[in-house]
């Protein structure tokens, strides 16, 4: 398993269990865990994908990811008890920032790949990076926090996204691109959080 | 007609008229009346069509089943009170039961002439049999009911569809299979109603 | 830049303009506003587009309306208060109406174009010209408008794509037809308004 594979696995979960944390708080049954959950974790993704009409969609292709996230709703009760024993908040917003800044620029290479024009391959990075937990409010019948809570979520994406852009044009090796503006992502999304920028 | 169209029709209706009443509870306009009813008509099938990027949709295809919603949108107010008149809550729930069968099975059987996988497959069976209730839950502003009405409304459905995989692996007549597992789930949401049997 | 060009861009502005100014009731952020602004701007379109399997999108093609709204987004709060010095409610149902009846028939163009039967293309011509505010509202956790205000807004763009539908059948210059249909289209929002007629 290379170290990308490892990463896609990683932010499905961390998604995934950040709609097992909504669908538990809605006080919702197995089959809302797993719907929830699924929305949220490859929602983003099958958004830019229909938008780009590209197919088979992610989850279509890997079924096991599929499978696993139902298996996991079998058990999200316990398994969301345990984790909270084990993980602070802390650990949670790490873990969701880095699944923000690979699926922010796992979307853009897709964007680009497919003919987009930069900036609407950017938005596609922000959609696929964000759009799952837009998605699941949604279905949570809720206001998508990603509209109002003023935390710059969708800019910190925005911006690593244009600064994969940039190092693009002047020719920066491509996979050091790559992991660069994810990792900046994560970065700016964690100051960001730490020091409790806000938006207007 | 043959008795799959009779059925085709018998379900495009008993879900035209789950949103028509939806859309009277809200005391929405005739144009709220036709939106919401093919929304919970159409829309699990849509979805499932959007998925898979087939064309054309279905309700493209059979023009009439749209202009017969619309026709019925314009007499819906009366229409539903003479239905209540008629028909006991009993009667609902089994054309509601008849419906989820018929499908969820029409839905997993266009998946894997897709080519999809079968667990994916039958997922895209149980978006068939239940989204359109989904969709409708979230046009009109609601948390959708399936996920947290713990009524085994869409495992029943994922149930049949895994029936329906199996009946095939084993190579029992494709028609066969089709109709027994239809009624499968017919029978399995029938029997948890009238035993009022909830899940997690 | 040609009329037609002028109005699409209007059709566009004003459709934001409905998007900012529900974000702003919602206290949203600027993210929020380019969010909402560009559902309720593309989202009919881009509904559309997707049912009908048509790429690329119109706001792919024409990145320069997607940057524009993303500017717009970021001065949006003082636009707003500028706009409603320099405008009244009046000018802002003209300007609505007039995008009501461009967008409908752009719809409503491209579905036949696209080969959908008659009364799928003039659904197809409603989706565009109404459900950019439908989204609006879903993504704003409201019940769409549209579903329940008794304003006969969708039954305007519906009568104006049967004129266009019956214009066509009669042989009138294409021309003629397009700006006949939309005009009646903005006609019938404007009377309707000015006389307060509601529908049941």
């Amino acid at each position: 398993m290379t170290l990308l594979n490892f990463l896609e696995v990683f932010s499905i979960l961390v998604n995934a269990t950040s709609g097992f944390i909504e669908a538990r708080n809605r006080k919702m049954d197995t089959v809302g865990f797993f719907i929830v959950a699924f929305v949220t974790a490859f929602g983003g993704g099958t958004l830019r994908d229909i938008l780009l009409d590209r197919r088979p969609l992610f989850w279509v292709d890997h079924q096991e990811y599929t499978v696993l996230i139902f298996a996991l709703a079998l058990v999200a009760r316990p398994l969301l008890n345990t984790l909270e024993k084990l993980l602070s908040e802390r650990l949670l917003v790490i873990a969701d920032a880095i699944g923000l800044g690979m699926l922010s620029i796992a979307g853009i290479s897709v964007a680009l790949a497919a003919g987009m024009p930069p900036f609407i391959a950017a938005i596609m990075g922000v959609i696929t990076g964000t759009f799952g937990g837009v998605l699941r409010d949604i279905v949570c019948n809720e206001v998508p926090m990603l509209l109002q809570d003023r935390m710059p979520y969708a800019t910190c994406s925005l911006l690593g996204c244009g600064l994969f852009l940039l190092m693009r044009k002047t020719g920066a090796p491509a996979d050091f691109t790559l992991w660069f503006s994810a990792l900046a992502i994560t970065a700016m999304r964690l100051v960001t959080w730490a020091r409790d920028i806000r938006i207007r």
